[in-house]
């Protein structure tokens, strides 16, 4: 067994399985701190709460609340391994939303035998949280899932793998293009892969200004286009009316990659058949579309971008789902919209132009980073995102009319 | 607004709401562990959980982790108001499986239409938990709702408002009986109330020795007969042939009476048509069917328990529901059967028979406590309860064939 292989398994299982809890945040020690906390103080608050159904979020963790809901059928890279499987998954996405955010999440795993029963069943236990992020479900059921979803429930419904990577994509993709002095409405975009996230990710970029037109998507059959007769209502989004077929037709003269595909299928020598001063998103993870070492040997005018951490500018979702949630929460928006995704992208993109602090620095193990061809996104560890992102969403949501309650004075 | 409505309600309110929350319970600092926590590390448990879906013990929290699950439809004494109004009193619950027992618990309200849709919806979640206990749900549809689920989950479903209840009364009464001189096969028995609890009180002291031709359950129409035509499943079983019909009739000659009806309606007078030396248990809370101090005036031959902490042998639930699943939780028990309930019975008895540690006489504040007749049931914060009935509960479920793992080394 590899020794990283090694340390993961015994993280998760010592010394107790697991990496959450769940804790007292309340006086709990004496029979009066218990009568408050149960029988026969818990009476007050409940009756409040039948009085006015708002007051559950002023006596109960509903209102902090998040949880993480898959059904294990598209669990990382790795496939539809079954509910059970996924749970490392969505345990480790509840710490991070607790890590970045402070926000309480538990993990759901369902269990169902038809797309509608997942939604039902989902739909059912939502009262229960402040808000819900679907994660690792195949698509094309999440969009159904997620559409549905949103029009049932009364609190915000986010497929992280869709707008969480799309968000990061999308700040880090307007950064590196202006950066490249080229302009996101003029940008001819190749995208490799047609599920949950390519999708997201095009469509994000075309509400920041991209050109539908101008977008190349390609599945396994090559590129998306309009004369073909195989294409889900999602992928005929982006049908194409052109005569480009292969993925070599696409990127001839392309401005903009990205790869939300599988690993090593962007053989060098397509990438140099690019316009001058790409920009390269290599997001398959663990392994991208293509090295970053072999990119850079092709052609030594790119900007690229990957899932990994080891490589220069990350696109990572932590930097944006632990703080969109915080601000919806926030202010009790009860959808997260167009407005507060752009919101996100714009408080991401200026935190990578602006000057770093010493301690991301130092977490980052480097000497200086600054705006450029190796830092378009910022990292992980940034304290600023927190602050920015949160309050950038939560203004967005208030602007646009779905929060509850006014942002909270002094908000950050 | 009374003071202590007003010191209820901050303590649910104040400094945040609610009075549970989700920790992280590994190194979650650094970049290395949240490789570890999150991607790439997580990738390795689930590949062993999709392995062997038993590993899903072993490496997340699903083995000590228990949901407790409402649709709000008979909350506490207060009725139907609707799942949201019942979430302060799911946390409440969860907060005593953590404060008695190191169960992380966490609480699902659920909306649903029909019963049918209220077991589906548990039944796709329910692999998330290691244990569900559901709560506050009315009679008769917890019966079928708990039967349903029993056999549809993999893991113990226990509907607490029916057999906690049920478990830490038997162990009262078999003690009260003991120091009446009475024998539970002889006694005769008056159930004031015929829903959730009342049956399940019943049925556990039917299975702990009481004849069922003994017992005399009255619903708001009297002595439930066999001439009665208006009885559902479940008060069926009750139905005696007897010519008793009015609450006077049942209460001449008794040896034993439990209230698990309404507040103050059981009179002084009734009260003396039962046998000498009878049992009282007048469990309606906040208010019992009879006063103690109404009781005790009326004869000075009775034992007396209640509902209410401020009076001598409370019933409550908390003697038993946090260990009866920290024992089912440690082997991993596929339900919770009748040899584990007996178990916890015989376990929560004998402790109240033995000499009482003086940190339960400081929690108590009292000099002295012995096994009599204000004193047959345990304190709710006695240190002993968690070992001695666990213990009991995790070697009943091995011998008797529903645990999947054997009992921990060294357990308690």
């Amino acid at each position: 067994m590899s020794d990283f292989k090694e340390q993961a398994l015994r993280y998760h299982a010592e010394p107790k399985p697991g990496k959450i809890s769940i804790e007292i945040s309340k006086p709990a020690e004496t029979v009066t701190d218990l009568a408050l906390a149960y029988s026969p103080g818990v009476a007050e608050p409940v009756r409040e709460i039948a009085n006015d159904i708002d007051n559950v979020y002023k006596y109960t963790g509903k209102g902090n609340l998040v949880a993480v809901i898959t059904n294990g059928t598209a669990i990382l890279g790795l496939g539809n391994l079954g509910p059970m499987a996924s749970k490392p998954v969505m345990e480790g996405k509840a710490l991070l939303f607790k890590r970045f955010a402070n926000i309480d999440s538990i993990d759901i795993e369902v269990t169902h035998r038809t797309t509608e029963e997942f939604i039902n069943t989902v739909a059912n236990i939502a009262d229960t949280f402040g808000g819900i992020n679907l994660e690792d479900i195949k698509a094309p059921e999440c969009f159904e899932i997620e559409k549905e979803l949103i029009k049932r429930c009364n609190i915000p419904v986010f497929h992280d793998d869709q707008h969480g990577t799309a968000i990061v994509t999308a700040a880090g993709m307007l950064n590196a293009l202006q950066i490249q002095g080229k302009n996101i409405k003029d940008a001819i975009i190749v995208c490799l892969g047609a599920g949950a996230a390519a999708i997201a990710c095009m469509e994000l970029l075309v509400k920041c200004g991209a050109q539908r037109e101008h977008i190349y998507m390609l599945d396994t059959k090559g590129v998306i286009h309009t004369r073909r007769n195989d294409l889900n209502q999602y992928k005929l989004l982006f049908a194409n009316n052109t005569d480009k077929r292969t993925l070599e037709d696409a990127m001839t003269g392309a401005d903009v990659f990205v790869g939300v595909s599988g690993p090593d299928i962007l053989p060098a020598e397509t990438l140099k058949l690019m316009a001058a001063n790409p920009v390269v998103f290599a997001c398959s993870n663990p392994d991208p579309e293509i090295k970053p070492e072999l990119a850079h040997a092709a052609r030594n005018d790119i900007i690229m971008a990957t899932g990994r951490s080891d490589y220069p500018n990350q696109v990572n979702n932590v930097l944006c789902f632990p703080f969109i949630f915080r601000g919806a929460l926030d202010v009790r928006a009860k959808v997260i919209n167009d407005e507060m995704k752009i919101a996100a992208v714009n408080a991401i993109r200026a935190i990578a132009q602006e000057p770093v602090p010493q301690e991301v620095l130092t977490a980052a193990k480097v000497d200086a980073l600054s705006f450029g061809k190796t830092y378009i996104i910022p990292k992980p560890m940034d304290p600023r995102l927190l602050p920015r992102v949160a309050k950038a969403v939560a203004e967005a949501a208030v602007a646009s009319g779905v929060a509850r309650i006014p942002l909270p004075e002094n908000y950050y």
